[in-house]
């Protein structure tokens, strides 16, 4: 369980401040805790770092203007106001916080909610609540960088054409509503797996709870599953790592693929902000990503992501 | 906008306790705020009353033991610890709150939530957050009780099975995670309609984001559609009424039905614990639950069901 270290809190009429960890921080009615209406990101904070980055002094937070950038997609897309600036600051105080806090640690995991706040009556502008908490970086997620990861694969129930004109299925939006990836990843360790990784009832492959999935099919050949119809999330560190990659030389492409895609693969990667790019060892119970090649292959695509 | 009236809360190391409404209840990373990660019931407490219900001193809740039956269910299905007396006694802390604070009020809108907690090392018991307000009736649903509503249908996006042998897809459990139910009442309203009825991809009934649909497709014959693998949720005032109504005479059925199912009815009924059942008088912008019994059976049935 990653130690809580700093929490930061916006809400109407509070301005951006730095709470207890341990300090109850949404009211009862808030909408983000009774109907999970809300949206969220998951980043990183690094001690010192560079490059596409956005820096808060000493700390740098990797990504964040696409991080950002999704954000006010979500909120777009949940009828929220649009508080880019407000969000950035209330980041920028919890890493401050964390900065001086914790100067013994080189990284941290960050999650940025935006809840619909409290009922408002209707007609009016929601003010929604904003919540920051800065984590310790887990010691599963440094042992997935390094050794990999199981994951059982699983339906996620909808068609893959299921969101299409459907806007209120809110595909492809970082919704608080996480019940169900919550319960995919406990059958996922109910099958001995460390994670899981959703299909679509025909059996194309969609994502993990968490995490998008990469394969390398063959040399020099990045893919991912394209976004759409299917409701997935557009991931924010495979962007990142398919333009790192092709500046590199890769081939990056986005495709429809199958678990099948998958075995047959020089390497999987799940990849996600916090984690960034692990190597999939074993897809139901098999082994997979054993090319002689996947090893290296992994440490240079988690480079190229910036881990 | 209900104006909430009593909070009461139960988590760990703090025994059940009412709190101010405005006074924040749970930390930042309870899972109930980051992840939807928990479920919960919606109730009425009735001033006085009788029947099949537990009293709490001069206040009813309803169908109280068919609520936390429910709940112990959806718990279970969450991997979360069944504190059904506990959860009991926090509902009582608050009725008896209400009952002397606002003795005025004839009814009043509960919320019982209980989300996972904060996290917790792996291999532990989670220690949940239960959470209850009590709200003011809101004029709408006084007046969709009188009136009825207007209803917009909309696909829910899974397949009619979809839920066969997935028990992370949480059919049937009323979890937190509500975001798609909230959006898609947002779209109803874009529609002109006051709520949302959700179809499957083949266009069979469901439910609607916070009630079931029932429907009177000839006299003296109750109809509402079947749980099973749709996924939906087992409603408790709709048992209740097809109880009350059998021993009134009528014929009860679970079934599949359609949109054209309900052109043809003669009454068509939305039913929630706090609403109580209303009469659809309008679905996708055309007349419904226009036979000359509608008025008659929506009143009957309403009576039935204890509204």
């Amino acid at each position: 369980m990653p130690a809580l270290l700093v929490v930061a809190v916006s809400a109407e009429g509070r301005a951006p401040a730095v709470v207890g960890v341990d300090e109850p921080v949404v009211a009862a009615d808030d909408l983000g805790l009774t109907r999970g209406d809300g949206c969220f990101e998951g980043l990183r904070l690094v001690r010192g770092g560079s490059g596409d980055a956005a820096s808060e002094g000493a700390v740098t937070v990797p990504n964040l203007s696409a991080h950002l950038a999704r954000l006010q997609r979500s909120a777009r897309s949940l009828e929220l106001p649009d508080d880019a600036a407000g969000w950035a600051r209330l980041l920028d105080v919890a890493a401050r916080e964390w900065a001086t806090g914790f100067p013994d640690d080189d990284e941290a995991a960050v999650k940025l909610s935006v809840t619909r706040g409290r009922p408002v009556p209707a007609g009016q502008v929601p003010r929604p609540t904003a919540v920051v908490t800065v984590s310790a970086m887990d010691a599963g997620s440094l042992r997935a960088r390094r050794e990999g990861i199981a994951v059982a694969s699983m339906t996620r129930g909808y068609g893959p054409e299921s969101f299409a004109d459907a806007p209120w299925l809110l595909g492809g939006v970082k919704t608080l509503s996480y019940a169900i990836h919550t319960a995919a990843q406990r059958e996922a360790a109910r099958r001995g797996a460390d994670d899981a990784l959703f299909t679509a009832a025909d059996g194309a492959l969609l994502e993990a709870p968490t995490a998008s999935v990469l394969w390398v099919p063959e040399p020099g050949l990045l893919r991912t599953v394209a976004q759409g119809a299917n409701g997935i999330l557009g991931s924010t560190t495979q962007h990142l790592l398919f333009d790192s990659a092709r500046r590199a030389g890769w081939r990056a492409e986005e495709a429809s693929g199958t678990l099948a895609d998958l075995r047959a693969a020089q390497l999987v990667l799940l990849t996600s902000a916090v984690r960034g790019p692990v190597r999939v060892v074993q897809l139901d119970g098999e082994p997979v990503s054993q090319h002689p090649s996947a090893a290296g292959l992994t440490a240079e695509l988690q480079a190229l992501a910036g881990f």
